[in-house]
């Protein structure tokens, strides 16, 4: 009660691994000597490896809107008709990018808490036999909501137009398969299932994506992604590195791989589903509950409340740093994340700290409830026979 | 599930401050300058003034049990009677050094889970009126006993004896009142409520205590209270001190000043109080039902079962590390740690790992009841009042 461990438990920054943190202090290295160049190159293929594609994988020194913006212009020209799915905060993200390179956008445009269908794609793309590339979020995390990238892949895979995909709370939390599902362009940070701090941003850029390299012409300089290959094959960074975070990095992909990429997204999913489930028990509303992600969850604020309450309580009484909504969702939802290095420990206090707000602030629980659903979603995922009980 | 956070949840070491941990890299200082005096004369002011006393407070470069045999080394000559509570490892570690240093113990000794009474103390100094001293475990943290050394202090104070207390976990877990009840000795370590790792061990010493260190002739060079205090005062350490050490110790004792240290104990008084209850939802039979300490809790195995399995299953499953029982408790007991850097959600999710651990073992418990029950405790330790909820 007295002791409030500060817990950062949102979806980005997300939960630090802690041996990342420490090889940090081994920042005491040149950016431009072989031993720098050794770490590099092992980054760079660990995360090739973990992202599971035969494509270029490239970092950048960016968050992930640099890695975004360096799609746009690098691989695209001005004026060409693009189709962005826009399903919340970062889809609006992608339709401004479009707007300040001068791109052609058609919008397809979800209500917050929807996702945009495969078919809308397919049908934007019918309509539009021009259309040079697609974006999308595959989890669109200020909703909480996941795309079927994989359908929307094969629907552009049919066409000239290369897939875009902004998968920064995606990868890690959701199976993406990059060659398979014809995802041209995927585009990841290190503050999410990384489990590093912000700073660094990754791209894997298919061949279809490259050969439009070659007749882009939008202006870029620091995003170069052709001058990043050239020096990415040389174990090297176009410009300074943030040494810090990609030896960080480095520590990060060697405990992911020790893991499991699957297991690691198998990890996000179960906390996913035994989020909505506790929700279901606490008498709360999903935000997203046709396509919920497993990267966040989206939870309504019980009815006549202001989100913001619930996210000071968890802040203030019990140290949890938890995401409100964004933008006009801000005040009606509360976000609990599930990418990266969170785990059984993590959700259960957050959801028995949950009840206890709850229940202080009006909204009846019967305390226990939540977590217990929880323990059933574990032992459901671990296989666990449980002696009988009564159900809590 | 797949991720598995490793937690260090044991009576010591205890969880770390994470920013007394990060100060711990600003140790390229050298121990004979200016800068470092000021850094140890700053630890050993707070730690006088978080621990209450008037007496001198030094600081060992030892773990707890150094600090206990300065105690005797220094304070005592061989062949004098000295009355010994004993009442666990810990207890029989006082006997094994008085017996090493050729003192005359009368042992006190009380059955694991019960503590010694203070009439036995108040009965041993009568029957052996030449008593030197007297030694006790404020808290036992082998069994989770806590003795009740304000009773025992009235009783030595009336003697020429001087009280020893190991308040090794006592420190930061109760209420001590180091002057106002005669602890003429009080030990403590850097491991427990104080939140850094081991390597460091404090007394206080009473001017009663001094006195006697004028006398005292049993043998020691390490362990010379009397220069430390010289060099104490000069902001000093006799021998080279462990910097990275006192750095954080520097660093956690300006959190606990910010706590408060009756904020500190009464914050291990209500995990103590939770895990109690949440036993006794789940069906588990206290160790120390009529002593129970606040900076640790032992609780028995259901019947029939090793408490390793618990102890196993808690770091294989959920990278829990909790303690088992010490010596012939080792199998029969588990024991939950309260003391310093631990919270409502550390508790919490303790408590659910523990109710799946014994259901999927075959011990039927309701789950979610033992977390209702920590829950519970919080709200009324809080003062919070929760809506009106069918008791889970």
């Amino acid at each position: 009660m007295h002791i409030r461990k500060t817990r950062l438990l949102t979806p980005g920054p997300t939960p630090l691994y802690p041996p990342a943190l420490h090889a940090m202090m081994g920042s005491d290295i040149h950016h431009r000597t072989e031993d720098f160049r050794n770490i590099y190159r092992a980054a760079l293929s660990d995360l090739q490896g973990l992202m599971g594609t035969s494509n270029d994988v490239l970092i950048l020194v960016a968050s992930g809107s640099g890695a975004m913006e360096s799609a746009v212009s690098n691989l695209f020209s001005r004026g060409e008709k693009v189709i962005v799915c826009s399903a919340g905060k970062f889809g609006e993200r992608w339709v401004e990018m479009a707007k300040a390179f001068g791109l052609d956008a058609v919008v397809l445009k979800a209500e917050y808490g929807q996702a945009v269908r495969p078919e809308q794609v397919a049908g934007a793309l019918a309509a539009n036999p021009e259309t040079r590339g697609v974006f999308v979020q595959a989890s669109e995390t200020s909703t909480g909501v996941q795309h079927d990238v994989r359908s929307m892949g094969q629907a552009v895979a049919r066409t000239d137009a290369i897939f875009v995909v902004d998968a920064i709370t995606g990868l890690g939390a959701m199976p993406l398969d990059i060659d398979g599902w014809g995802l041209d362009v995927v585009v990841g940070g290190s503050q999410k299932a990384f489990m590093i701090p912000p700073g660094l941003a990754f791209l894997s850029i298919s061949p279809k994506a490259w050969k439009r390299a070659e007749s882009a012409t939008l202006p870029h300089y620091y995003f170069d992604l052709k001058k990043e290959k050239k020096n990415a094959a040389l174990g090297e960074s176009s410009w300074t590195p943030n040494t810090s975070l990609v030896i960080a990095l480095h520590a990060a992909l060697g405990y992911i791989k020790s893991v499991g990429m699957d297991k690691l997204i198998e990890n996000a999913q179960f906390l996913a589903r035994a989020t909505r489930s506790a929700a279901a028990e606490l008498g709360l509303e999903l935000f997203a509950p046709e396509s919920p992600g497993s990267s966040v969850t989206a939870i309504k604020a019980p009815a006549g409340w202001d989100s913001g309450l619930i996210v000071k309580e968890f802040r203030n009484r019990f140290g949890a740093i938890i995401a409100n909504g964004q933008g006009s969702m801000k005040g009606k939802i509360f976000r609990i994340a599930h990418l990266g290095y969170f785990d059984f420990a993590d959700l259960a206090a957050v959801v028995a700290e949950l009840e206890l707000i709850l229940a202080a602030n009006g909204h009846p629980v019967r305390l226990g409830a939540g977590v217990a659903a929880v323990q059933r979603s574990y032992a459901g995922a671990a296989g666990l026979k449980l002696a009988a009980e009564g159900r809590a």
